[in-house]
């Protein structure tokens, strides 16, 4: 006989769908709902649907929203623009209360060896929205890895003659660690990117 | 402005409900089901909600089941009972393959710091069923802790007069580990209950 019965076996099914969880930790999800009030449980089910259902992207740049323009593009100046991999980045980014300018979500970065070309990514609206718009600034602010590297070097040479400054995130030890632990990589480039004192 | 948009910020708060999940887990959840297609998404909140709908307790042994008796006690012999504290031990167990009784889920172990005396588990309905059946053995498999170890004494010490054979599981140095490693109590609970070869 089956170790589930079928309701809670297909609930730990779910579950084993998210990222990084494992049987065991999709079984404790699954008891913990068991245990949920109706309305609960009811309130759980409800938020996974209303996600599909009211998150959009932004026209613009590309973000989540639940209008047509999300509410940075809305409100603030887009003189300055940072591009980033994933919806997420701009999370991150936001939660620095440093940056305030708009963002451009290319919802990708360019990697050959996936299929993945410059027109599976959102390039050719942030060309628009620099043709279109008063834009002094793009920050680059792709993952330091190849592809987020590949994919910073073109666009910033598809942009740079436009007139238009192309910068991007310093790369270098992250603050607090250890000279020793930091791998050879990231060493040699803040050897490279040193800055006068 | 908040970081997130409504309905993600939702989502991730109930994720961060589930046990073990902190925020930046609860995000990459959340980040996943914005990912899922519409029908992914039905499945996942379906299974959630039929889960507080199907799954009841089974009106003899109090485990999970769909119906009113679940298919452990409807298929089974009951000479021997297995009693343990919720119904995710009746999966462990299960999954041996090594045990053909039936079950008996206390849903909980008696805890005077918690507040919980021995009528606020289902000992009620064990007796019940020792009086009725021709329960021959009792397994005790409440967890080795000082909660588990005062509920398996305090049943036993109920059980033993009817003249039925009481049991509990055994305790000692878990197969594959050093020695070394084994901690005390355990270590010694192991001499104490050491068996001829």
């Amino acid at each position: 006989m089956k170790v589930y019965i079928e309701p809670i076996g297909k609930l730990i099914n779910e579950f084993s769908k998210l990222p990084g969880v494992g049987a065991k930790t999709a079984q404790r999800f699954a008891y913990k709902v068991v245990n949920m009030t109706e309305e609960e449980a009811k309130e759980f089910s409800d938020a996974i649907l209303n996600v599909k259902k009211n998150v959009h992207y932004c026209k613009i740049c590309g973000n989540f929203s639940e209008r047509d323009i999300c509410d940075i593009c809305a409100e603030r100046s887009a003189e300055t623009i940072c591009v980033v991999k994933e919806p997420k980045d701009v999370i991150a980014i936001e939660k620095l209360n440093e940056f305030n300018g708009v963002y451009h979500v290319l919802h990708g970065t360019i990697s050959p060896l996936d299929g993945i070309g410059p027109n599976d990514i959102d390039i050719k609206g942030l060309l628009k929205r620099i043709n279109e718009g008063n834009v002094k600034e793009i920050i680059m602010a792709t993952n330091p890895d190849v592809e987020g590297e590949a994919t910073a070097m073109y666009i910033g040479n598809l942009i740079k003659p436009l007139g238009i400054k192309v910068t991007r995130l310093a790369h270098g030890i992250p603050i607090g660690t250890d000279l020793e632990y930091a791998d050879e990589v990231t060493l040699a480039r803040a050897f490279v990117d040193r800055k006068t004192l």
